[in-house]
């Protein structure tokens, strides 16, 4: 059971990404994003993407009721369907669905954040985002038994009943680690963690998640955050994770193949592999 | 087994009619159109909605690929997960599909189509809309026999594997004669085949397939396509077909107890009734 993350950001070859999947005879669930779509069909309605930056620093879209309407159009309406239509046609027998479908993630809804707007603290009412508290498995479960690729996005719901923003390589990490994955595999465009980020053939194949601080020290921003997440992954009974590049030929058989930045070490809590499908 | 379409016409009280699908104990499976939807959001991108008349007088929208992306986007994407957001928040455990996931809905593209515009004949080429042939029960089985509720729009699948925009009445009485459903409920913002179409309170309370000509002459343009269509569905083993209005207090639950117009009849073909479920 493998879970497969593809980044919505520019400049993903997917109809490549996707003929490298179709011939991968494990079953597995596949997570996207849509982030580029979404701030396309913003800008084609003359709406700004709202990007907050919270008191801790972090960066995070704003997502009041209108833009969540336009989320669950670009992520479950084009980028999804439109990914299931393309692997159907490749043989896949892919069934589209967004977190909230079956009660898949249940998250918590922070409606009011704190942001720093022009070096000031504000306070800004009415997000629907959140984080993601639990994982249903049963829909998921389900549709692996019988022979379906489940082909999964954001929103999650909230406690409230409500379409949540939550991060889709979290929403991964989350499926990864309740379905007891033998390896999570992250596609972005690019590599991996590299040892001098201008150049692709620096890669780091392996990081061991006892031995994090060195690899750390070598990560910068999206990519710090992807490692420490990874990390989290294994630690808690994920095979291993796998960053690496949605663009390269055989993108699938490639990164199980060595390809890319390995996060391995042994599982702190052993028990969570008895769920390993 | 129940199936139950919802139309995407302007003035239909969503809210208010989910709240009596959600206290209905029977499984079901609901379709939902977008019409409305789409067309506000194509307007909002400057698009102007393309209707377009055939040689057979039948009127359409004309789905380009642009134009499928959108559809998409209003059915799949806000529609379908805001129903399945509001129907989880009333208790109803609910999975929102298109009938290209799982395959559900399999049908023949017509990509060029002959329509009449200003008195004249032309053909266009690019449309990615066509028929239905064939329903594959097996996802919405899996489903139902586990207690989930599958809500489900167009469009279908293409023998070439493309997304086709299918009628939405239409998929609903494919998706019930391949069911077996005992009652296929058609929810418009009508009450019924009317006597008076001025008059709410004609409403015609039955109709035998069998002596269907009297009815038909009381019905005028998409209302003479419905009661054809429920003829069509009853005749092919479906219980019975109820045309009903979407925003009466407890919709479902009325016209289950007999409001709005039931076509009913022995069915010609009574094997495929062996499908009940």
């Amino acid at each position: 059971m493998l879970v497969i993350k593809l980044g919505g950001s520019k400049g993903i070859a997917t109809e490549q990404f996707l003929s490298s999947l179709a011939v991968l005879k494990k079953p597995y669930v596949l997570v996207h994003g849509a982030n580029v779509e979404l701030d396309t069909l913003m800008r084609s309605l003359d709406i700004e993407p709202q990007l907050v930056t919270s008191s801790t620093g972090q960066v995070s879209r704003y997502t009041d009721r209108q833009a969540m309407d336009l989320f669950l159009m670009a992520y479950c309406g084009k980028v999804n369907k439109r990914l299931v239509e393309t692997l159907r046609r490749k043989g896949v027998n892919a069934v589209g669905l967004s977190a909230m479908d079956g009660g898949i993630a249940l998250g918590r809804r922070k409606p009011r954040i704190r942001i720093v707007q022009n070096g000031k603290q504000k306070v800004l009412d009415g997000d629907y985002a959140g984080s993601i508290e639990r994982i249903d498995r049963t829909l998921l479960d389900l549709l692996l038994s019988s022979g379906y690729v489940p082909v999964l996005c954001p929103p999650a719901v909230s406690h409230e009943g409500e379409a949540i923003n939550v991060d889709g390589d979290k929403l991964a990490t989350e499926i990864a680690v309740a379905l007891g994955a033998e390896a999570l595999l992250v596609f972005s465009n690019t590599p991996g963690l590299l040892r001098d980020v201008d150049d692709p053939s620096s890669t780091v194949p392996q990081i061991d998640v006892n031995r994090l601080d060195e690899s750390l020290n070598l990560a910068q921003g999206r990519m710090k955050k992807k490692v420490l997440a990874a990390a989290d992954a294994v630690r808690r009974g994920v095979g291993e994770v796998i960053l690496a590049d949605a663009n390269r030929d055989n993108a699938i058989e490639s990164a199980l193949g060595g390809a890319g930045t390995h996060v391995v070490g042994a599982p702190v809590h052993s028990m969570e592999h008895s769920h390993a499908g």
